[in-house]
C-alpha cells in the first residue's frame, strides 16, 4: 500500500496541519499526505456523499440510504464511498446485511484548519 | 466555458457555502460548483505551490521564485499554476517581465467553512 492510499489521520502530523498554509508554506512530504484527500473530495458525487452522511441525524447512514439519493448504480456509488474510505474521510462498518458509514469529522476539521484564514490575515 | 471551469468566487452562493457539510447536505449543483476547487487541491504540487503563495510576506510571489522551489520544469509549474488560477484560487497579475500570483483567500476562506466542524457537532 502506497504512502499516498494511507488514511489521512494516520499519516497526518496534526501538529503540521494545524497550520494554515496561509501562515507556512507547506513541504513535499505534508503535500503528498494531504493532496489525496483533496483528489477525493474533488468528485460532486463524492462530495455529496460525503455532505449526505457528515450531516446524517445519528451520524451515520446505511448505504441502503445513499443509493436513492443518487441517479447512479449501486457499484458506482460504494466506488465513490471507497475513495472516501480509503482517504479516511468517512469510516464504515458492516451490521448485518448492510453497510454504516460515518463522516471521520477529524479529518474534515483538519482539511478546514489547513484552508483556514486567520482573522489577522483575511486583509 | 464550462461551468466547472468557472472561478469559485464567481459560482459559487456565498449563503449557502457558509453552512458546513456536516450541518446540511450539498445539493447536486452546489457539488458541481465546489468540486472543481478541491480537485485543484488533489494535487502534491499544487497544493504547495498554493501554500507557497499564500503564505508568502506581502501576499504575492513572482512566478520566477515558484520555479525555484521545485525540481520540475518550467511549464509543467505554469500548468499547475493555471489550474489554481482557472478555479479562481489564485490570482495573476503580469507586471512587466513577470506574472505575480497572489492566493484568493475568501476562496480558500470559503472552502474552509464548507469542511469546518462546528463545536456542537464535533463530538
Amino acid at each position: 500500500m502506497s504512502k499516498q492510499r494511507l488514511p489521512l489521520l494516520e499519516t497526518a502530523d496534526p501538529d503540521d496541519c494545524r497550520v494554515p498554509l496561509v501562515a507556512e508554506p507547506l513541504d513535499a512530504d505534508q503535500a503528498e499526505r494531504l493532496a489525496p484527500s483533496f483528489k477525493a473530495l474533488g468528485d460532486p458525487v463524492r462530495l455529496r456523499l460525503l455532505s449526505l452522511i457528515a450531516s446524517h441525524a445519528g451520524g451515520e447512514v446505511c448505504v441502503c440510504d445513499l443509493t436513492d439519493a443518487f441517479d447512479l448504480k449501486a457499484p458506482t456509488i460504494s466506488h465513490h464511498l471507497k475513495v472516501l474510505k480509503d482517504t479516511g474521510l468517512v469510516t464504515a462498518e458492516r451490521r448485518g446485511t448492510w453497510v454504516y458509514y460515518r463522516a471521520e469529522r477529524a479529518a474534515l476539521d483538519l482539511l478546514s484548519g489547513l484552508l483556514a484564514v486567520p482573522a489577522e490575515a483575511a486583509a
